[in-house]
């Protein structure tokens, strides 16, 4: 049997994905700056992409910029944003638990003059709204929080942040990195005070390389890739058409059946989580389950480092992460686990289960049998 | 009968393309930065491409760094080896007939503090060596060049220049801007004198969506885009598996055929060449037939206006493009002609037929035939 349970990592793609991707590469397959009818075919993937998202997010199809992915969207929301505000100030504010797509290019950011506070989170691994309370500054011009944390599946009290920043900075933009929060919440940018939204394609069953960054009107942002003057002027380069007449195909998929798939997941999560206690000495770590995200589940094998459990599960046909995979094979030790309290032991023994709603019982059951049968195992042996 | 002559907009993705694409998007479609066996998978696509590319371009595999396309190429090219560069000086040369996808960076650098300085062309479209040398100074850190100029197909003396600068301006960085070079021309950037060239996967049969800069291993270039670390921390964000792979596959298959293909394209120009001159008043642009790129093939119907062609040839299912397809719609006089020297009158009749090695001697009659008919007829009607 096989098991994917790395969808955080990155999912299969839809079929109906596949299909268009194949359509446009091969049929119509215009550069939609033409001007003849072969462009004019192909521009019409990306309007018809451009009104599925703006859709699903209830915004206007203008603020919607399509990038190569979704540290790009990071990259352009924090530069682009910082740099376009800095006549406002120069005080910028992210968690201690960004994905390094929003921490580096902060750092970036420091480089070049900006002053960068970092939230703590809570054991949890929740934002602090006090901490954040004592931040806010007139002169901070960006505030840049997760939806959902990618280590551990903690979900950011979003809407209550917005509320704060505009309040108590109301100079500043307030971005928002949706990467694992993109497809499994119901998220409308206005209504919840999101400036910015940055949303990538190949978590959501979509397409590689393609992503988009929600950018609202009234927002000015400094493009980062000059060229051609595509989308506006806001980010050049030919439009790629398969890319994202894929991420649009995903993403009308994903909202169709949202709240059936996510129910899905937290079934999954809590029957592992059920079967995982009967295991002895396994931490459970984030939110309650079901007010943590429905596609993570973070755990700590105590006594198991967390490489030898996922090659020990890979030769079982189970697919896990250790930490976060999207740092490149780096293993350093993971600054979520880290703000969240944890000690190096456990941060050692901490692996990520994530799921998608193609994921079966079935599945849940052969990992929980496998895991009865080699936790004991490998606890044994690395004590020896 | 549909007659595709845009290619040098956009081409049809090879089959063989789609299929690997295909199977990355829904088989192999692990995330390469994961460390079990669907990401170690995945990552094979990922070497397979670079050892095809770099075995093309005799260079060594970590020299090539893949993009979202030929445009961030291009910018990290430019802005990347300037800033890293800068403390050598900040005088940098481009050819004043560049893609907005050089000339628009050129500005920001310029804005930054760079002093730009533009190279004049002869009335082929070719860069004046005389004018390279007269304005290469040491404190110049860049020279950016096409090789082959997207409106025209004039095709600039790289090797020449390449040697030039390196005796003039040790310090400067060349790069060349190769997207409607390569798969046309044999490309060896060592044997050259090239530091960085640029390359897009759309304009080969290959995906959109991704590109790649060729880096010589002794030039430092500054990251643009920030996160994960992926691609040895110059290029940050998920691989894009399928675009990276099917843009192998694309590099692969036009260069085991080359020099055929480049045959073919060149007896195609050739003929429509010798056809058009059986109507009066067209003129042909650029270098002579054969010493300018096989695919590309400007020409001037005067007393037609280029949209009027454009469309009427579109009425009939043939594809042209007016100047340059690549700049999203906007209709300005273009820089390309004006710097050859061209009137007005000239620049607004121009419009460019650009062939791949797929287009056919009957596609070619046919465009002839309707060029026969429809000439006359649209010169009468705008003389009304």
């Amino acid at each position: 049997m096989e098991v994917y349970f790395d969808n955080s990592a990155t999912t299969r793609c839809y079929d109906s994905v596949k299909d268009i991707v194949v359509k446009t590469m091969t049929e119509d397959f215009g550069n939609p700056s033409a001007m003849h009818l072969k462009g004019v075919e192909a521009e019409k993937y990306v309007k018809e992409a451009t009104k599925i998202i703006a859709g699903i997010l209830k915004v206007q199809e203008k603020e919607i910029l399509f990038t190569s992915g979704g540290t790009e969207s990071d990259n352009l929301a924090l530069i682009g944003g910082a740099l376009a505000n800095k006549r406002n100030g120069n005080h910028i504010i992210i968690t201690s638990v960004e994905h390094a797509a929003v921490s580096q290019p902060a750092l970036y950011l420091q480089e070049q003059g900006f002053e960068i506070t970092y939230l703590p989170v809570d054991v949890q691994g929740r934002v602090k709204m006090s901490a954040l309370e004592a931040v806010l500054r007139p002169d901070t011009i960006m505030v840049s929080t997760m939806l959902v944390n990618n280590e551990v599946g903690a979900v950011m009290p979003v809407e209550e942040i917005a509320k704060m920043v505009h309040e108590k900075s109301p100079k500043a933009l307030y971005h928002v990195d949706a990467i694992q929060g993109f497809g499994k919440y119901h998220i409308y940018p206005k209504r919840m005070g999101i400036d910015l939204l940055a949303v990538s394609g190949h978590k959501i069953h979509g397409p590689k390389g393609v992503g988009f960054l929600y950018i609202n009107e009234k927002v000015k942002i400094i493009p980062q890739i000059l060229g051609g003057g595509q989308q506006s002027g806001m980010r050049s380069g030919t439009d790629n058409v398969p890319g994202i007449a894929g991420l649009g195909v995903a993403a009308g998929q994903i909202y169709r059946n949202l709240d059936e798939n996510v129910e899905h997941m937290y079934q999954l999560k809590e029957h592992i989580a059920k079967g995982l206690s009967e295991i002895e000495d396994i931490r459970i770590n984030g939110m309650p389950l079901r007010e943590g995200a429905p596609q993570i589940l973070s755990i700590s094998v105590m006594g198991v480092r967390s490489e030898v459990l996922l090659h020990s599960l890979e030769d079982k046909g189970i697919y896990i992460s250790a930490g976060s995979a999207c740092s490149s094979h780096k293993r350093k030790p993971s600054a979520t686990l880290s703000a969240m309290g944890m000690s190096k032991d456990q941060i050692e023994s901490t692996v990520r289960l994530s799921f998608c709603e193609e994921n079966t019982i079935e599945e849940a059951d052969y990992f929980l049998d496998t895991m009865k049968t080699l936790v004991p195992m490998l606890r044994r042996y690395s004590r020896k």
